[in-house]
């Protein structure tokens, strides 16, 4: 496939903001293949996500110019190829699910971007790290070795040119600082639909609520625990018959779905946080 | 249609509990229809709905045996008639679409109840309430009035024969001696997935949280605010793209469905409450 | 609320399609509000919609100068004021669901349009229409005398000034010459999810084939029998305890949201059709 | 988890038949953990399915006593031990998410079956059946060499005991002696919602009929094309932004979750299957 650019943009809202990105994009001769963009009426904040050929496009001369129209209009602003596909690190524990199905997913050209590293405080995902071509570290996790285990942590990270995080049901709370390194760069996937049931056994305390759906949310990880930016949920419907058991069965394949899609989103250059929240750009 | 019966029964799991029921109704000539039950392991707990053809039965014979198995066996229960249709009081305040919901699928046969009386602490209701065949009474509740407004309330609802009060988004709170009064008998509609966003302003809240699904629920009314027991859940999807007003048009298809559901079921006695769940027969 | 305009374009793509119509928008001085965009890339084709506000915007000084854009650039257009709502005429046979459910949401200001008429081949309807304030006709309709009672409809039709024709369940076939009359202006609702289960009973022929979900399509009326262009489709899960009388019972409350989600989107200048399909702005 | 058995029977409807099966389980002692009927009105049949503990249990004196009621009702049954866990057999060929999902789900203990042998007629899924401990088998079918292959296959299900074949995106039509030797005992998944789009290219052809939901069903193989007995159905919404290769994407999550309930749900021994339907018990 033929290499493309994507760029994003928040910044307060005005007129003729469409106008100026499409004026500077159509001198330059890009030809638009998708264009997205999004205004908060409330917070006067307009979003865009643009998206072009790169085929006879000089991309550094677009930049050059596009600086200068994003001063004056006060954006924020990021410019992606899609050609430059991300270094993704996968955490996790016991359970694989989240993990077999991300790496199944990247193989099969799903997602793109390369997951060189997986990083477990159990020995259970190596096989299946290995077998995908991905190196497993082992870091254990004991409430006096965490510093130390983070440290190692982020040490692999950045020997791997890490750009995401995904934290596939990975048990262990960051910490703020670790957390701040990777900010709105690491993805988790928490097995309840947020803000019902954040902390920990949700689907133990779905069961004593008596709940009629069951879901997962994956968000990226801020300080506050389950508490940042959701990026996708979904749902699926439980009864009276199902057990503890039966609902961690069925979380699995919500886990799955939902964690996969943010993921996607991240790598496509789809999503924009602001405050606690995202815009999801189609 | 012709008429048949409706057994509810729940009591402490043990041997022999569906053949002591299934050999009764053999020897009294039953012609099941539908059986259903469930078995709670945790609690160690029996849940059995059984309906038959009344066609040639003997109602009061089988009761008056049953009585005694009943009795044996430790079992709480109770025997309905479909063709005794429960008389249905809608509480309604100035939101108008699960009251005109509920109304038209009485009228068309969706619903086995008669629905002789709605009442409303605003006039908003009345028209639509007079056009299907409902009497209208207009009771205002201010803090000062409440208590009498509740007795006016009650009088009319014993004055109606009411079996099932329906608050179709009724925005009072009713006091917990009311409550008792109409224990598991009051169904309400909160427009929110609880346990996430009880009490008021949850459209605005789920906004602020940044979601991307909204929900509605339908659950039994106790002392403890928008915490009885979960009849039915469903939600819908959002994007970034949704207001708040948004969030309140495209909530109202969910709470009408979510409502006119748990409805039903009460009617068609599907629904056993045990602890604070309830368990929903096929 | 304040006047928007909102202006729909396809158009065969080619570079600087947003570029012209924003420029524009901007010299004109146009606040926007929602912007979307939708390029089909096997076909070539551009499709737009843009909405701004109109206070203080001259309207007709922005047509005069966008029609020689327009010529330019080759493209199909349509320029709207959100202000002027449409007539609607909905057309009826004995089931009332959908005729209850859109009257009710006109009347709540849930759909931008007025309902002047309403149409019955049977007199069902009559009362639902007289209580929400539209004229109601009663056409029935034979064989013999079905081109007389397209004539008389159309007669209708166009003194009560009306821009699109609903078919709440309505259970006859419009001519050809009939629905050329009111091109991509007749939305019916079909009880099945197209293309399964097109023609007569499909409720009935979908229990046959023993499916786990029932659907319902809302789309644009052509020539070819329940073969328009969709507007939108859903679906609900049945299991082998629902006969075909809880399917009819389900299935209400899925043509309900269909059809509904199809007009809204109709009456807010969100859908273009191109070829047998749709396009569906945010 | 210690051990239970299932019986599931259908027969002719008569007055008794649960009070039957249901009293010789009580002489017999069974501890009832789960139990659901079904009575076809229609038809006049009824169908149940008994799980009990075997915890003390005489199986071998229950199946002679039951032997005799089953042949005085005329009833057909089946009698499972859950511990007895099938053997299953993947057939695969060039797409593995299925493959690789259902060999996950076996080895994380959600399916009670073992895997003993994958069989594709391309060489992609052989890593992936091997690093999960299967036999790989690469059996080639060409037109002219069709029936040897399906010889092969044959002797090697028979070899490996192969209680149930599943077929995992397996493109290649078997023949209708294939299909009667494992009859209602091969599970296939069609990627659409059936019976629209049955037969080859399903999301080529929903995208040209321009439908709003993409679905996937699982079903038993019979000798007509995609005209099986269905065991689940699911859809996802797709918008006029998804091009083939989007449906091709959101599509392969149907066919993963569709594919395997079917499975599990055969394994618990929870699918009756009568005419050309389903009885999936709860």
């Amino acid at each position: 496939m033929e290499d493309s650019a994507v760029l994003l943009i928040n910044c307060p809202d005005r007129k003729g903001l469409v106008a100026a990105v499409a004026n500077l994009l159509y001198r330059c001769g890009a030809n638009i293949t998708h264009a997205d963009q999004h205004e908060d009426h409330t917070e006067g904040l307009f979003f865009m996500r643009v998206e072009w050929s790169l085929a006879g496009f000089d991309l550094a001369a677009f930049q050059e110019q596009f600086r200068n129209t994003a001063a004056e209009l006060n954006m924020q602003w990021r410019l992606e190829r899609m050609s430059q596909r991300p270094a993704v690190a996968l955490f996790v524990s016991q359970y694989l699910h989240c993990l077999a199905d991300i790496l199944h997913r990247q193989q099969i050209g799903e997602l793109p971007c390369s997951i060189p590293l997986v990083i477990g405080n159990h020995l259970d995902g190596e096989a299946l790290a290995r077998f995908y071509g991905a190196e497993f570290r082992y870091i254990p996790v004991k409430p006096e070795s965490k510093k130390a285990a983070e440290e190692e942590q982020l040490r692999l990270l950045r020997a791997a040119g890490v750009d995401l995080v995904v934290l596939a049901r990975y048990m262990q709370i960051l910490s703020p600082e670790f957390v701040e390194r990777y900010r709105a760069r690491i993805i988790n996937v928490h097995h309840s639909f947020l803000p019902a049931f954040s902390g920990a056994r949700p689907y133990r305390a779905a069961f004593h609520r008596g709940v009629k759906l069951i879901g997962a949310t994956s968000h990226y990880v801020t300080a506050g625990l389950d508490d940042g930016p959701i990026i996708e949920q979904d749902v699926v419907r439980i009864s009276h018959r199902d057990q503890v058991e039966d609902l961690v069965k069925k979380g699995r394949d919500l886990e799955r779905v939902v964690l996969s899609r943010a993921v996607m989103w991240h790598l496509e250059h789809r999503i924009l946080c602001y405050g606690n929240k995202t815009v999801i750009f189609d």
